[in-house]
């Protein structure tokens, strides 16, 4: 039984509208009460899988050790991808077998997974069209008011991995691109600090879309509002931003623009 | 007193971008510290009572018995509507008498109904604008923290119903209509589980619209990705949609589209 | 250590599409496991510094005592602005100072201010970018698991004030501007209740855009759907509202247009 208050997280592409995830807080809180429970989106565009993965990797560092984190972004429900939990000391995952939990079962480090597949921990009937409601967040319930992992059902040899566009590190220059536009506008890409770290040149720019060169830069106020640079974001990504403006508008880039560094 | 830390739900067309749902946090954490609260939904359109009453059934099923909730879709607000309070095994609701709480409380069960009208109770002063501020959100914690419900004020015989359009039951046909398009594009209709359950035929097809015929299903799953199928959802409803689409954007169909259910 | 769990409000511009309000509560939840966390808003405009201080001010009244208030709209992020934290016996508010928190601090009363510059309260390692998660989030953790103010940094003489709008009270009218939209189309102006109060004449009326009359009631539900009317709103200012539909749209009007109340 955990000393402190469970934290569970929930990310989903349901929205705001409907009351789906405040039905799977309800369900969440008839099983275990002492539940903390905190929205990291239900904004994920519907059915964008590869997206869900990468604002929940963006997001498990943060939480601390022994958080849950449900997240359905689930265009197979109902059929026969697996519904899994990922265990590690980090933090529990539970989802869709489709590679929404992939990414940050990584960042998790060292884990097992396991298919959910007892049925004493399901809410009964179990629907074929809300498996968040039906399984995932009552077995997520369950699980943080101490059900012990190996209840849920046989473990998995691994879990289902995301086709994710990796950055390419050439002699001169790395090739990567676009997998993100933030709130702000901001252009997320798939090169991550590390990689710039190793690079040999000391002075870097960014070119993106219309062969616009861009500055790297430690923070956005390097430069003045309205002007582009490219800095290490929150996301530990190389991004792509407008001062006081939207990047994503004023380069006309998106989720798939290509993006090259290289030395000045 | 509750021996566990109850629950608050909240269901408004306040929206995000002002602070009035937080205020009305703000005003029950101060009355109920313990109280634990879940929004259902802030994006009711405005003033759109019936559709508030819709959601509000659909998530109270799913909240652990005691749960209160609180619902304001209130265009009355300062006029002669009465804010009351429903009380049931299963929850407690608490919102304007305008019809948006009573299909929730038929779904509760056996229920008592009471006039809000002490004013030890309220918040001061009482505005004439923003009762969910001043009177029902005290209201509920002052409830949640255990005021004993005769204490809010003296009972109703009965609450104001909504006219919802009920499906009717032919020999050969069930014809109901959309009632709601979710977050998904999914058209949910007026058409029960158990009224489909009862129609005798065995094979039975959805027209909607321009005469579209779909097949009823278990799961989206059974069609492929693109194509329309219709199922009880999770609303315990017989639902219209496009697997990993808009039903309502393909079909060209919204609330109060016609649907009618036949066998094959 | 409070004795009972303490509240932290969160308002920020980040919208609801990443995590990045619900990485700030990782980090909240990692320090202070009993905080109560509310979010006010986190729809203010990217960047909108004043709008989100009037919302923040709108809704620090109706918390009790102690709560905290992290607020984050930040667009000198990097910079040279101190990031502070202003503490008082009916709050505490974590922020930048740009001006977010100055409408806020003074409905709180007699404060001080301090810097936030201890490093050992800080998640390491601190961004350029994302002082909400590395900063706000954390200090505001730490104080409200008990730490105490004095460790935050030292003294700072004021906070930095915002040009606000004021309205100017004449012999024969007041002249006021519209400050805000809320999610109604609800037209908040920048008169408050006690200018309005003090004024001579008894009964009043409001000019505003194209010499639209309106009069002054205590409640929309003096006028009919669709008509408009000047009430006192539930921000204690003096709004202009649509019945049942859109002042803004109706009126054509929005933030900065004139409005000018005068005796009949």
């Amino acid at each position: 039984m955990p000393t402190r208050a469970p934290v569970i997280t929930l990310l989903t592409d349901f929205g705001h509208r409907d009351a789906y995830a405040g039905i799977m807080k309800g369900v969440m809180l008839g099983i275990c009460p002492t539940a903390r429970l905190v929205d990291l989106t239900h904004d994920v565009p519907p059915q964008a899988v590869r997206l869900g993965a990468l604002v929940l990797r963006s997001a498990v560092p943060y939480f601390p050790p022994g958080a849950m984190h449900v997240a359905v972004v689930d265009p197979g429900v109902g059929s026969a991808r697996d519904p899994i939990a990922v265990f590690s000391e980090r933090g529990i995952l539970v989802g869709p077998d489709n590679g929404l939990l992939a990414p940050a079962a990584a960042v998790l480090g060292p884990h097992t997974v396991r298919r959910l597949e007892n049925p004493a921990l399901f809410h009964q009937p179990v629907s074929d069209t809300f498996h968040g409601r039906d399984i995932f967040a009552p077995v997520a319930a369950h699980l943080a008011a101490g059900t012990a992992p190996a209840s849920v059902g046989s473990e998995l040899a691994s879990l289902r991995r995301l086709d994710l566009p990796e950055a390419s590190v050439g002699r001169d220059a790395i090739d990567g691109e676009v997998i993100h536009v933030d709130h702000f506008g901001n252009l997320i890409t798939n090169i991550a600090a590390s990689v710039l770290d190793a690079f040999p040149a000391h002075t870097l720019s960014v070119r993106i879309a219309t062969m616009t060169r861009v500055p790297v830069a430690r923070t956005y106020a390097v430069v003045a509002p309205g002007h582009t640079v490219a800095v290490i974001g929150s996301w530990g990504l190389l991004e792509i931003a407008v001062r006081e403006g939207s990047a994503a508008a004023q380069l006309g880039a998106g989720a798939g623009t290509p993006v090259r560094v290289a030395g000045e």
